[in-house]
């Protein structure tokens, strides 16, 4: 990004920016890497960066035939569920079958002797049809209205407080919501996010795209990443006397890459801030449900009860904005590849409501099985109907996996030499510490990378596992870090890391 | 969009705008209209606007038993097929089916014998599984391989040149492969880009979001809607005097709104143009397969020839840029709701393409299962396959019916007073020409209204046929027009605008 001020000051920019900033104009030559939008080539994704692509290769080349010192590809670099086995939900699987080919319906004898189809099944499918009426048909833009309602109705159950559907937009996966909001939020070049660091690069990649400021403030790691309200409150600071426009604050919780559960207390402190400030509050709880410690408190519920409290003399929290994001693709769902999501605005006016329904318009509307999986996620089989028992199993059965496989991963590396990691308490990542040895930093700036991405492809190249290094997210100066999924099945992979890990160490102590 | 500089110079900015520009910073009251981003206030994007919103409200007023003018709401709005009753293409939707529920698959003897599944969609459904693993996974930013390998061997069988799965980038429907290559090609607020008028406001409005220009050409109304060289060279070269840096030109064939369909001959002369000129051609193909008369000619059929030929003398055709993009959500397909679609780069390098994909692994992928109806729309069963039948008389009944109903619908505007219509070639729109009594652009004027928007809202009021006005896509200045699609089924709603056009011009006479 252009500017990246922050507690620590602006960050000097890496030398392929500065190039980028020249004034450049078509040449005879037409669209070129000097030419084109600079604030694309500013944006940082490593999420899906050179890791990421040389991961890709070794899979391909495995699949020729080629020898590698590894025999599989384990992509712990992305939360991708279903590409790491684990299995779709049958219930929404059986739905959606049904909402593709509407024909089915008129075979119910057959769809549930045959195929073992029970009758919530059909009846769900009906509706949502009734709804949509195609899955093939655009929809509101902000989604099928029905939908909406019953993602209201979610969260008021979750909650214990009013929704309303027509403050809940579908979205393409939270990422279309996010950059949904960033484009309405940011007006200039001025305008500035406090975004959490560590973060999910989708906030600073969305904002260098706007040319519009991170303004990043630190997790505390020493409190299992927790928000740290002084910090904070340092980074805004700094940044307003930087002229920097201050308009919102992102809060992933639960945390990624970081995997920190945030207590209401915390919430709520975040939440008052903001009231202070005047900033848009984007929550993005998207793992709401991949909890392992404790329990998931909404900001939505943390604030509706500070608005109900004696806390809120003068009506000082009534004006608060939130926005609340959830997606189909995280938690026990894993419904990536249908990109489908949702984010429920608080405190915002119509006419900015009606800025955000044509911004989103003008790419029509998400994809509708994707609205349709939502419905299911915030409305499955309930106890006491057919399917309940094997929703409920499978749910369990995946929610169990990923507890027991991040368990793994934390005693492996609170065993690793030199590496330290908080215990996992939600969404789908660890996120340790690492502390290299001199020498293998050493050799990381001569072959002109940075130390925990040399790590990383060591690592990589070593064992066929693809993680992701900490700089990909931001992390404090002179520290390391690298984040894993434990999403990958099995626990043999771990393993690789430690056996290699060991022999890194051991090369450049 | 704050500039729009062309043919007709500057263009004043409606008053509600230039409040937009006014420098604004967040208000103790946070977020308001005043405060956000202009360039999401600029950006206007008509086909989902005022009257679409109303439409839709008459439509559930008449869900509710409220008594209106009408019994039923005709969305010609809005190219949305299978809100209009067309049917899906059943072999599309066996294989989605099967896709979302890959357990089906192991019961081979149900499906055929029970549910009539042939055994080409689960083969069909088989391989694309292979290539996705689940269509619940995310895939790689620009798509799955095997289906960008499959595009690329229909864009060969369509053109006789070869095509390379790795130019193939799977978006979002075009829509979304118009947002990234704008965003890549726009680099500054001086950026600007050759859109026709009158156009699909996709472009303009995504040209506003970037803070770019939209440098309009004319399309010339009396040859059928189409390119007119004059226009675009004297539009650049008004632009470039005017200190823009001008870097692509849109063509959109068969048009959006027009229904135009040219020849190869316009063509080619549009890629000499952008040779000399050094420009990215960006070529909605989108309506490719809806062609009434003449037959379709891509761009990149054209280039490869004009390479080919003799004309092509020092390789100075050689370096053309050309970005062509198709949807899934038009044709015969019209699976607008599972956002599918697609563009070819031809000419891009190495580093740009790479750009390209960072900008769009930002928002991770494009839907799979859009992507899976993507493969079948450039690979449908072929002759003597079990599906071939079937799938023939689907895809001939809804062309055939759409030649239909665009031909009644000229018929009707020929004989409609003050209405002039070019023939129907192609895509599934009618844009005539009204020219409107004095009496009535007063009344509009008094209303606060352009005279076309006034027009089309009381044909909703008293019709409920909902249209687009001409204004919504850009015409030339002293002109009026509409947009109508030729999709709503049956041919009473035809009769519905003529009387009510009669008792207009009535009226206002």
């Amino acid at each position: 990004m252009r500017t990246f001020s922050g507690p620590n000051g602006s960050l000097p920019l890496p030398a392929f920016l500065t190039k980028a900033f020249s004034t450049s104009t078509m040449s005879p030559k037409g669209l070129t890497y000097d030419n084109i939008n600079p604030h694309v080539k500013e944006a940082q994704y490593a999420v899906r960066g050179e890791l990421a692509v040389k991961s890709e290769q070794y899979r391909v080349d495995l699949a020729n035939g080629k020898k590698l010192p590894f025999d599989t590809v384990i992509a712990a670099n992305i939360g991708n569920p279903q590409q790491l086995d684990q299995k779709p939900i049958t219930f929404f699987r059986q739905v959606t079958s049904l909402l593709e080919n509407p024909q089915l319906l008129s075979k119910t004898d057959v769809l549930k002797s045959a195929l073992g189809y029970p009758q919530d099944v059909i009846d769900r499918a009906t509706r949502l049809l009734k709804d949509v009426k195609s899955v093939g048909a655009y929809s509101q833009s902000h989604g099928a209205p029905g939908i909406r309602q019953s993602v209201a109705d979610f969260i008021e159950r979750r909650d214990g407080f009013p929704s309303d559907k027509d403050s809940v937009y579908l979205s393409n996966g939270a990422s279309g919501g996010v950059n949904t909001l960033m484009h309405v939020v940011c007006a200039n070049e001025k305008s500035g996010i406090l975004v959490p660091i560590p973060q999910y690069p989708l906030y600073t990649a969305t904002l260098s795209l706007l040319n519009a400021r991170a303004v990043p403030y630190y997790l505390d790691e020493d409190k299992t990443w927790g928000t740290d309200l002084a910090s904070i409150k340092s980074s805004l600071h700094k940044a307003k006397s930087e002229g920097t426009d201050v308009r919102a604050i992102v809060i992933i919780n639960p945390g990624n890459p970081t995997g920190a559960s945030l207590p209401a207390e915390d919430v709520k402190s975040v939440i008052k801030f903001a009231a202070d400030e005047g900033l848009v509050i984007m929550a993005d709880e998207v793992y709401q449900t991949n909890i392992f410690e404790g329990e998931f408190v909404s900001f939505k519920k943390c604030l509706r009860e500070l608005q109900a409290s004696k806390e809120n003399e003068g009506g000082k929290y009534d004006a608060v904005q939130l926005a609340s994001l959830h997606s189909i693709s995280k938690g026990m769902v894993g419904e990536c590849g249908h990109r489908g999501g949702y984010f429920e605005l608080v405190g915002f006016d119509d006419q900015v409501k009606s800025q955000i329904y044509k911004f989103i318009s003008i790419q029509l509307c998400p994809p509708v099985i994707g609205q349709c999986i939502t419905e299911m996620m915030v409305n499955p089989p309930k106890s006491g109907e057919p399917s309940y028992d094997l929703y409920k199993k499978e749910y369990d059965g995946i929610k169990e996996g990923l507890r027991v496989r991040a368990n793994a991963l934390f005693e492996a590396f609170k065993s690793m030499e030199g590496v330290d990691c908080q215990r996992p308490q939600g969404s789908m990542y660890l996120f340790p510490t690492i502390t290299l040895p001199e020498k293998a930093i050493k050799k990381a700036k001569e072959e002109g990378r940075k130390p925990d991405e040399f790590y990383c492809l060591r690592l990589l190249d070593s064992t066929g596992v693809c993680l992701v290094a900490g700089s990909g997210f931001g992390q404090k100066e002179g520290t390391l870090h690298f984040r894993t999924t434990f999403l990958a099945p099995g626990t043999d992979w771990v393993e690789r890391i430690t056996k290699f890990h060991k022999e890194f160490m051991d090369e450049f102590r």
